[in-house]
C-alpha cells in the first residue's frame, strides 16, 4: 500500500486503491452502521475522514491516538472533502491516555489555556496552524532575499559588544564559572552577552557584499511581561551598501513584507483564513477590522511622515496622553497608535528622528537646530514598532568625532577601520519576525506565535 | 544609466550603452595608453574588468577603495571574459588607506593570516567564496525539507533542560545578576543554559507534524582548540515520525547530504572550483584526492557496519592504536579514520552502539548479551562524525525505568508525557553544518567556515 500524508490523499485527484495513511485521531465518531474517524498529521489544518465498518473499533481507539489506517482511498459524497478513506485495517500505533490529555475532542480551547503546555499544545488546531505559517514565512524571508542577490549571513549569537545600548543583555559563562562567580577567568577571556542585534557583523559583510541579511535569534534581558516582548525572539535583518536615501530601506521593507506575505497566503490560505475568522476577531474587535488582502493593497498607501511632523500631528491631537508629546522625546506606544489611526489604520514610516534620541551609528542628517539622523521606524496597526532601520554613518570624521564623546573609540576601532578601507554609503533595518506573525494573523500575545516562548521568570522545557 | 551588479554585468548576452556599476577595486593596471581596473561586488568570484583613458586616474584609484563606473557594457576582446566595461566616468566613494590595508593586491594571503583580521577578511577572495557557498548552502538546506514537506521549528537557544549530557554547558543571567552572583534570583527563575541541540523540541513537534526540522545555533562550553570545535556553531536537526527502522534516517541523512551538495555546486561552481584548486590540495594532501563529484557518485557506495563489526575491524588491524578497541568503549578519532580508510575513505554509516555510552533517549535494541540502542553515526573522510541520530525510545515503560534509574523523571515527566499521548515510532539526527562545509570544500580548520568563530579564549566582535 503507498503511504501518503493526509495533505497528499486529501488533494488526490483520483481514487486509489491501496494507501496507508498514519497519523493522529482528531474525532471519532461511532454510529450503527459506521464508524468515522479524522486523522491529522500536521500536513494540513484539514483532516482526512476514515469510514471504517464498526467491526474495527476498538478501545484504544480514541482522540490523540496514533494510527495507521490502510484501505481506499475515495470521492467523498460529502461537498465539505474531496477524498475519504474506507478502512480495511486501523492499527493503534501508541494509544492516548484521554483521562490526563489536557486536550479534549472538538474543543476550541482559549490561547491562554494551551500556553500551559507547552509540549503538547503543538497538536492544537489553532498552534498547528500558526507553526506551519510560521515555516513558510521563514521559507519565504530566505527566499525573497535570495532571490534578490542578497548573502545570508549567520551573524554571532555570542558577542564580546556590549555597549550598543540596545537594552539589557544576558551574559554568559560556563556553567562551573558561574558557580564560583570567578569573574577573571571568562571562558572567552572577555565577557561574552547573548546578541541583541547582528547590525554591526553585517556591516562587516555589506563591506565585500553589497546586499546581505540574517535571520536569527536575539535576546533581551528586560523584565517585561509584555504581550509584545519576550527575552529570546526572531529577527530579520538586512544591510544594503551604495545606498542613495532613506527611500532604498524603506522600499525594502515594503517589498519583504509584501512578498512574504503573498507567500503565506498562498501556500496556507486555510491556516491563515483559521486566525481572521476565529483568532483576530476575538482578541482584537477594534483593530482586527481590515481583511488581510486589504493590509496587502494598501501597504503602498502607506503613510510617510517625519519626526517633526508626527510630533506636531500630536500635538495638534485633541487626545489627552500620557506623555506629553514634545520635540526631542521618544514616541511611547500611546503616541504610535494614535499615528497609526491619525493616517486611516495603515502602516506608517515616521522618518529622521532627533540626533540625540539615536544610536552612534546613525547617519547625520547635518540639519538644525533640531538636529535629526536619517533613521526610519515602520508603525503598523495593532502593533507599533515593526521593523526600524537607518543609513549609517559612512563618513569617518563624522564617526571618530561621535565615538569619542561617548569614549567609545577603543572599543570600535575595528567598526572604525570598516571606514577607512574603502567606505561606502549604506543603511539597513531589521524586522521583528514574531511582531510581523502578530500583525498579520492578528495576535494579541506575542508568546501565541513562537513554538517555546522564553521571558522573564519563565523558561519552560 | 541601468544599475547592474558585477555577475549580471559579466553574464549579460549583449553590449549595454548606459550601466552603472558599483563595487570595491580589486586591481589596477595602468598602461601608457589604457586604464585597467578589476571590480568586485561580491555578487561573484569573477570581477568586472574595466577599461579607461589613463586621464580618468586619480590617487584615490587604488586596491580596496569603493568606485562607481559609468561607460559601455561591451562584448570583451579576451578570451578570459564575456563582457567588459569601457568607462566614461570613474568616481570614488570611499578610498581606501592601503598603508595600513591588511589585504594585499593580487596576493593570496594564508587563511590563518586572514582569520586575524575578523572584520575585513570577507574582502578577500577565499573567505568570499566561502561565504556565498555557505549562503547557498543554507538556502539548498532549507528548500530541501520545505520540498520534502517537513515544517521548520525554532527551538530554543536559551533551555532549562541541563541533564543531557551532550557536554560542558553555557550559563545565562542578566549583566546585573552576573555581577552580584545571586544564584537565588535567576532570570528565568530557573538556571538557564545555551542549548546543546534542538532534539528534544524537534520531538516535541514530531508528536503533531510527522517531519520537522531545524537550523540553527548551538553551543558548547568546551575548552577545545582543536580545528573541528567551536563554541557556537550551526547544527541542522530532522526528526520523523511513523520510522520503521535506522534505514529511515540513513536515507534521509544520504538525500540531505546529496541534494544541498548538488545545488551548491550548480550554484556556486567558481568558488567551489577556488577551494578544490587552491585550498583543499594545500590543507590535506593526503586526504583530498578525490574530486568532488566524485564524492557525490558514491555515496550511495557508503558502507554500513555495526558497532560490533567496527571493533572486529579495529581489533584485526595491523595499525597500533592509542586507545585499544575495545566492545563497550567509544570510538575515538584514529578509530573513526581507520575505519574510513578501511572502506575505501567513502562515508560510513557505524549503527548499534552500546546501551551504556549512549543517552537515555535512545531506543533499546533489546538484544544481548552485548547489549546496543539503535544510534547511528555518519563517519566521513577527513572529518570524523558528520551526522549522529538514532531511533527514540518509544515505548514509555523503558523510557520510565531509565529515567528512574537515572534520578531524572522529575526533570523529564514532560518528555515522558509525549509516551502517554499518542506515541509513534520516530527519530531522527543532526549534522554538523560548519563540519559539512569543512568536507566539501576540504578546509582543515573549522574557524575559516564560518564568518565570526568563537571557541576558547576568543570572541572577536
Amino acid at each position: 500500500a503507498v503511504r501518503l500524508r493526509v495533505r497528499e490523499a486529501l488533494g488526490a485527484r483520483e481514487p486509489v486503491d491501496a494507501v496507508r495513511v498514519q497519523g493522529w485521531v482528531r474525532s471519532v465518531r461511532s454510529q450503527k452502521e459506521v464508524l468515522f474517524l479524522h486523522i491529522n498529521d500536521g500536513s494540513s489544518l484539514e483532516s482526512l475522514q476514515v469510514v471504517a465498518d464498526p467491526s474495527l473499533e476498538n478501545r484504544d481507539l480514541t482522540f490523540g491516538s496514533a494510527v495507521e489506517v490502510q484501505g481506499k482511498l475515495v470521492k467523498s459524497p460529502h461537498r465539505k472533502q474531496n477524498m475519504e478513506l474506507q478502512a480495511q485495517t486501523i492499527r493503534v500505533v501508541g494509544p492516548c491516555d484521554i483521562w490526563s490529555f489536557p486536550l479534549k475532542m472538538k474543543e476550541r480551547h482559549p490561547l491562554e489555556y494551551v500556553r500551559q503546555f507547552p509540549h503538547l499544545r503543538c497538536r492544537n488546531n489553532t498552534l498547528g496552524s500558526l507553526l506551519r505559517i510560521r515555516s513558510e514565512a521563514t521559507a519565504g524571508i530566505h527566499s525573497f532575499f535570495q532571490d534578490n542577490g542578497y548573502v545570508h549571513i549567520h551573524t554571532p549569537i555570542i558577542t564580546s559588544n556590549d555597549c550598543e545600548g540596545a537594552g539589557e543583555l544576558f551574559q554568559i559563562e560556563t556553567s562551573s564559572e558561574a558557580k564560583e562567580s570567578a569573574e577573571k577567568t571568562h571562558f572567552f577571556k572577555v565577557p561574552a552577552f547573548l546578541t541583541v542585534s547582528g547590525q554591526l557583523h553585517l556591516e562587516v559583510m555589506a563591506g565585500a557584499f553589497t546586499h546581505v541579511f540574517t535571520f536569527g535569534p536575539t535576546f533581551r534581558a528586560e523584565n517585561s511581561q509584555s504581550r509584545r516582548h519576550l527575552a529570546e525572539f526572531y529577527m530579520v535583518e538586512a544591510e544594503l551598501s551604495f545606498t542613495e536615501g532613506l527611500q532604498d530601506i524603506m522600499q525594502v521593507m515594503e517589498d519583504l513584507f509584501k512578498t512574504v506575505t503573498s507567500t503565506v497566503l498562498s501556500k496556507c490560505p486555510r491556516d491563515i483564513e483559521l486566525f481572521h475568522k476565529y483568532i483576530a476577531p476575538a482578541q482584537k474587535p477594534e483593530n482586527f477590522v481590515i481583511p488581510f488582502i486589504v493590509i496587502l493593497k494598501t501597504f503602498f498607501s502607506s503613510c510617510r511622515i517625519s519626526y517633526s511632523e508626527a510630533v506636531e500631528i500630536l500635538k495638534q491631537a485633541s487626545q489627552a496622553f500620557t506623555f506629553k508629546p514634545e520635540w526631542g522625546c521618544d514616541l511611547q506606544t500611546e503616541h504610535e497608535k494614535y499615528l497609526v489611526k491619525h493616517c486611516g489604520e495603515v502602516p506608517v514610516f515616521v522618518i529622521n528622528y532627533p540626533y540625540d534620541l539615536k544610536p552612534f551609528y546613525m547617519r547625520d542628517n547635518e540639519d538644525g537646530p533640531r538636529h535629526t539622523v536619517a533613521a526610519v521606524d515602520l508603525l503598523v496597526p495593532g502593533i507599533g514598532e515593526l521593523c526600524g532601520g537607518s543609513l549609517r554613518e559612512e563618513r569617518l570624521p563624522f564617526l571618530e568625532s561621535r565615538l569619542q564623546r561617548l569614549g567609545l573609540t577603543d572599543a570600535y576601532q575595528w567598526y572604525l577601520d570598516l571606514r577607512k578601507f574603502g567606505s561606502v554609503p549604506h543603511g539597513g533595518f531589521g524586522m521583528g519576525f514574531e511582531r510581523y506573525l502578530q500583525y498579520i494573523l492578528g495576535v494579541d500575545n506575542i508568546k501565541d506565535v513562537i513554538p517555546f516562548p522564553r521571558f522573564s521568570h519563565s523558561c519552560l522545557l
